[in-house]
């Protein structure tokens, strides 16, 4: 289960096949015309649009749909539910099977991602009532990231700010990364510890993580998923003082407001005018250079952030693209790894002439492996239940 | 000259043979009991204690004592003046003879420094009415920069911020890479133009500049001085939204309070809690964790951004290490250049044992070239000086 404060989506796994049974989505929760999607079968769809208020009517016309499209045939069928959790603090260093112990501790995590985890807590609670017996754990796209070394994740800021409000980076996409550089070991034929791996999690939030001795080293994202690479309509990186500037010129009243323009007016959208949508921006860009430049500077920053992560670990055994815009867009990938021809990383054009599959794309004379790698944190969410039922 | 609120710093020269006769500084204008401090001739010292209420009367004190201490005979010795601007906007690409069109421009940027660009508007016009017809020359810490790409000093913000307000990257210490650049380029017996280069300037304020076909590609610095890496007593980069928490929780009613305390009590100050200077870090970071993190994390960021210049650049040929610690600590010259050997920069421990002075410190078997220079934005000013006064 995935969710935002307006949405809810969901996949449904017979295990231990790992197959997908159905997945779906409801959107506009509580706000009105929610629209509800449902794939199941053999590319059977189910759709409709009907007002739900909050995110336990949302669950609850989930299973009611489970059952009369014939996807399951008892609730007793669903042995394990997975929840999603944005930010998981300091604590949680692995997924947890949920208790009410659990649950308050996510509560005290909420102003970390306000809009993302009350809606969680909704739905964990919800399930909790509905299907009272069957295990629930909660799976923390910030676990991953709880290996950073405090070099990494600490700011120079006050240390008090650490001390007392525990103000540091936590990152983010930290299931897909765990996803990710498992298969990249396996593609490697080598063990994870023994690889140096940058993985370019590229969607419309992107990020980038190192990954070294088989844990998340560095990562892009921040304290919040603001910072770090240009994004769809999130600036990644940016001078604090140049904010200061422009909410003193542009009239932005407080802190709130500029996070805001920051988080949803920024990124490609922003300096492009056109679009969040990367597809949009390539479609426009020569004849729009705020389109080009847009482009532009999402490649460059990635290449910086590349460049950073190979000195900090000193060196790079493999470069891997996932997500959105990693698994489909062929000249970003193309463009990008064309400038990293000093780090011996060089791209085969007919290989990386691919979208969506698991593939090498490393010309043959390249010393450094570039990876195409589709991610799944869905699947890594429900490998989490098994491991965790067979533990408890 | 260079000016801040309250300070004054002077250089005099004797031209053509560029050596210096006299320097000084004024510190602690219109905050009573002014300390005045004048060196000159072979190692004599004049020091006082007065009260001077501007920079006019810090000046004419100056320009009085150069005479009474018989370092010139007469004001008509002094055949210019060169004034350092710490922000020059866009327009100013070199240095420029000043005039009232220019003075003019440069009250039209003091938005831009609030701290040093009134009080050197204030020196430029003692010196107008105390010498008016002495060539007065304004040399911009930020034109240097002018030649960075658009992907580089644009930030992934709405683009109408750059169109109305002029937020970019204007970076500083310009006329310190300028002059370490060119030394960089004769010891290394190469064209400037045929160079990649990164620089690394060291002091209080701290900064990197790739430096790339013989101009400034990308610096560290961004809108304001406070962006880059960990400084003195500057934060360098941070994410916005763990500013807007901090603010929340410690209750920092605005941004400018904020900013504040990223220019003024974060970096080594603000993580150690010990000290701003480095080396009083350096003698307690063995017995204090905060120190040496501080210490740590002031590598590691320098670190990041050599990886992500060499990535930008597509290569390095030379490592430039200046200013403060750049030039006297010879530890964190090694630990940082030991961290970089993926990049085949290699210090050879017995060359790099040294401070102030040229050297090239590379090992032997070094594929990319460390050099150690000590920057002379003074010489740099003086040679703008002499040739702004030949061309005009």
């Amino acid at each position: 289960m995935r969710y935002s404060s307006s949405t809810l989506k969901y996949k449904l796994f017979q295990m231990p096949e790992e197959t997908v049974l159905s997945s779906g989505a409801i959107d506009r929760i509580g706000l009105g015309s929610s629209s509800v999607s449902i794939k199941y079968g053999d590319g059977q769809k189910y759709k409709d649009t009907l007002d739900i208020d909050n995110h336990e009517q949302a669950i609850q016309l989930v299973l009611d749909k489970l059952l009369s499209l014939n996807i399951i045939k008892d609730y007793s069928e669903i042995t394990g539910v997975g929840h999603r959790i944005v930010a998981g603090g300091e604590d949680f260093k692995d997924s947890v099977v949920i208790d009410d112990n659990v649950i308050k501790k996510i509560e005290g995590l909420t102003e970390f991602a306000p809009l993302h985890e009350p809606a969680a807590i909704l739905g964990i609670k919800a399930f909790k009532k509905i299907l009272p017996n069957t295990i629930s754990i909660a799976v923390f796209d910030t676990s991953f990231h709880t290996t950073l070394p405090e070099v990494n994740y600490m700011y120079s800021l006050p240390y008090e700010y650490y001390q007392n409000f525990k103000v540091r980076k936590y990152g983010a996409h930290g299931t897909s990364y765990r996803y990710v550089s498992q298969r990249a070991a396996k593609m490697l034929n080598k063990p994870l510890e023994d690889l140096k791996l940058v993985i370019l999690h590229l969607g419309a939030g992107a990020s980038i993580d190192a990954i070294k001795d088989g844990k998340s080293f560095d990562t892009s994202m921040g304290f919040s998923p603001v910072a770090g690479i240009t994004m769809a309509t999130r600036s990644g990186d940016v001078d604090p003082s140049a904010l200061q500037y422009v909410m003193e010129k542009a009239n932005i009243k407080n802190m709130d407001d500029m996070v805001d323009i920051l988080n949803h007016k920024s990124g490609l959208v922003g300096l492009s005018g056109v679009s969040a949508d990367m597809r949009e921006i390539e479609g426009v860009m020569h004849e729009n250079h705020r389109a080009m430049l847009a482009r532009e500077i999402f490649k460059n920053r990635i290449i910086r952030y590349i460049g950073s992560y190979v000195a900090e670990m000193g060196g790079i055994d493999a470069l891997v693209f996932t997500a959105g815009i990693g698994e489909n867009d062929i000249m970003i990938r193309q463009e990008v790894t064309d400038k990293l021809g000093y780090f011996g990383i060089k791209v085969d054009p007919k290989k990386n002439d691919i979208r969506g599959v698991e593939r090498d794309l490393s010309a043959e004379d390249a010393k450094v492996k570039t990876l195409l790698i589709p991610t799944n944190e869905e699947l890594m969410i429900v490998r989490d239940i098994e491991r965790l039922r067979q533990q408890g």
